[in-house]
């Protein structure tokens, strides 16, 4: 994010700059406005493509619709341009997740309009949503998500071990599922007794495979208070990491040794006696 | 909650004082009966309200309620105005979120009065309800519950990061389910796939919409093991910041130097040495 | 549990403080003999109670569960004779929560073998089941379950205030579903929408009652992202105090000043010097 | 996991130290290759097993699925007798877990070709899945694995209060629910108002066995309310537990005085100030 443009002093950087600094950055009053414009015009993009796709609103506002999406692909493709044009590495940026999510959010609108009824292109227009995320990182929330994220990297391991756990647990309570209740209730082979173990493992319960023999239904009960235990592990990983988390960030480094685990209100250093800033 | 009449020695205002301290406070004995009895009031009046909506109940007891429905208007009514009265700055207590509570539990009913069968005004009556909180703020009980809300507030940041993310979450998969199963499993559209993507996220699991595809149900199997981790998170947070909190509200600050962070039991302060009170 | 008998010599005395001592204390062989033979006895007296409600299983072997009946209750009842005899404050014992217990578990078969066809008697059978926490009481399970209870009343204010949000919060909810549902959906009164607001707030969704109009499944989908924050409180508050309650107890008091908030491993009372044993 | 051959110079020992390096340990490239080959062959025979149950796979593929089974086997059988004939107690091998899982892994298929149809052994073949925890024993995530299981195991005597207090609750709910509720509703018998319980307290809720009397439903808002609770037991415990251990674990011991609270970036033990190494 750091700017290249200021030791060339030419007329033409001097515009890409200050487009730059509106469309890349939020510190000036225009880049706050593109950044809110922009926020707001993926909201309704978004908004359009999911109420498209309820028939009733789709065959009364049809013609709506497609306004909406040849404005909004305009917007994108501008946009998507712009930013090309504008930033130093134009290839970097291409490549980049950003670059490839701002392609994608306008790739299956111009598609779709040479190949009318493009069903699939759905999905791929649905990402358009992470272009919400671009958002974030100008914000201080930025933090915030760090924050979390590293929590959870730093209990990536135990996640593992967890996942694998479960997976192991789910498949071998399908197989028994599928050896103990009768095919009408549903267990009609290990692939759904895995699936109805796992409904039933995470507290979902939809109740469309449920077993019907008392043995089948003792061994659910198992299942089910099985599962009490096992949602409390991957609760106690993460609220231990964000403990853990809490405790190094709310102290600063001591400006001489460098060490970080102080108390929240500490004014000398506890391991080297360098006074804090 | 200040008494500002203290000042004012004329006989009106000994009155007002009296009932300011019946109605507004609750450490007098009639005040304390003052409160217990609107407690009851309101209960009885919600217990109405709900009730009356059960057929067999209403085409029975239909007469009893409207009696019930005008006693309690009336007691509410009376106690709208001797607030006004009472207080200091009657418009500033009819603006304030009590005084448009009070009004909102009572206009209903008059209203419904002159318009019989004005069914909406239901929602507006059972907001009464509210009024069971302004009994809290008397209580020791309004320690916890800032203990409470101070630790939401704070994680208020993380909270709106991981809700955005749930957002952006449940859109993608309501559109990719929408994608992935035929219109008979129920996902007839991109914002059913979303609420069905909700239902199963937060492990309600309804089942009125489940997919029945293979390729479904294991998306499904994987959102749900995705829900697990997503669960641990807001547990996580709450959790955190409570503990954050706890440290905090157990810590008198040091009188010499204000540092914070002592022990419970400590009767020196660690950082000064300075005796705490 | 003090013994009172050590100070009376003569022989009934003698015999009886053998009797209290299997009967109420489980050091010795004979003691731990009669807590696990009851329990036992308590374990397939429940059972059978269980059991004997299965149609097909009643049909087949009802005369063995009538023994079976008459068996346990003869057992049961020599058990509270020799319980009366045996202490020292008969009528303190009567009286005892663990008294009614003993009582209520010979009580309903007595009666039961007179009027026959006593058909609610099964609650009272069931509380039988209660006769089970007494052998915990023997064990060095106790601290743990003390453990558990005081971090559950330590947080009882916290809990109350908890509990008050949900019920206001699902009575507002049932009110807002049953106004914006058809009764077709099942929310036919405000007390079925108040059902239905617990079943999807508290994640458990059974389906029988599910929104169908696609305000309602909007409103339904902001209730379970909110059941998602809302879960999280309990879990923190009971999380939290926990590891207030740990901190509390694994830190013996210093012998000299009392003081409790010792490090694990510490060696000398961080508040007077004092050397801990 | 010590190697006890070096001492033994002759050849066949070379040959076998070589061989146990391989299948035994992983940190030889052949060693990893073998164990990597290994995964994916477990991988694919538990596969194979679960999509040979799904009727319409079954029976287009069926002899692809009969080619893999016997390969599996025959690769299974060549890995158990090189580990019996490599490791240098063979007996102690075979009556290990690991031993007995080997066994089952290949017993299963071998008896399946001469007693055709045998449908059971479906049990036993998906004990396979169980193979896939050796391949954890040789990477660094066993630490992480004691760690949770460290957890488990130090709040065992919790976990058992807990699980018992709710085995008596469910028991006596499900009396209560077989009682109120008629036996249109499901609550034929006990067990399966126990079963109800299971499924309420739990939050997973399947629905097909819900209250339909008004005071049915008022229980199961009850257990509801109470299973949110409830839920918040065993992740307080869990999370409480990991907190812990994280402190002890994170701390090496002192080398002069064996002391281990220390912060995670100490130089000197706190307590006599030796260096830490």
């Amino acid at each position: 994010m750091a700017n290249n443009y200021t030791d060339i002093p030419d007329r033409s950087a001097h515009w890409k700059l200050k487009a730059y600094k509106i469309i890349f950055e939020a510190d000036t009053f225009w880049g706050k406005f593109f950044d809110v414009g922009l926020l707001i015009a993926i909201f309704f993009s978004v908004l359009a493509v999911i109420l498209e796709t309820v028939v009733a609103i789709r065959s009364e506002y049809g013609r709506v619709f497609l306004i909406l999406e040849i404005t909004f692909t305009i917007i994108f493709l501008i946009e998507y341009i712009m930013r090309i044009i504008v930033v130093e590495k134009p290839l970097t940026y291409i490549k980049s997740f950003f670059g490839i999510v701002d392609l994608i959010s306008i790739l299956p609108s111009i598609i779709g309009f040479f190949l009318v009824g493009a069903h699939s292109f759905m999905i791929v227009r649905s990402l358009r949503l992470l272009r919400v995320f671009r958002i974030f990182k100008l914000t201080h929330y930025l933090g915030e998500a760090s924050h979390l994220s590293r929590a959870l990297i730093a209990s990536k391991n135990k996640i593992i071990i967890f996942m694998g756990t479960v997976v192991i647990l789910v498949s071998i309570l399908g197989a028994v599922m599928y050896l103990v209740e009768p095919p009408e209730s549903g267990f009609t082979n290990i692939p759904k007794g895995i699936y109805w173990a796992i409904v039933t493992l995470t507290t979902v319960g939809y109740g469309d495979i449920a077993p019907i023999t008392p043995l089948g239904q003792s061994i659910a009960s198992f299942v089910m208070i099985l599962g009490y235990g096992i949602i409390a592990v991957p609760t106690g990983i993460v609220t231990s990491e964000m403990n853990q988390q809490r405790i190094k960030e709310t102290n600063k480094p001591c400006p001489n040794c460098g060490i970080k685990q102080h108390l929240e209100e500490a004014r000398y250093c506890h391991f080297c006696g360098e006074e804090m800033t």
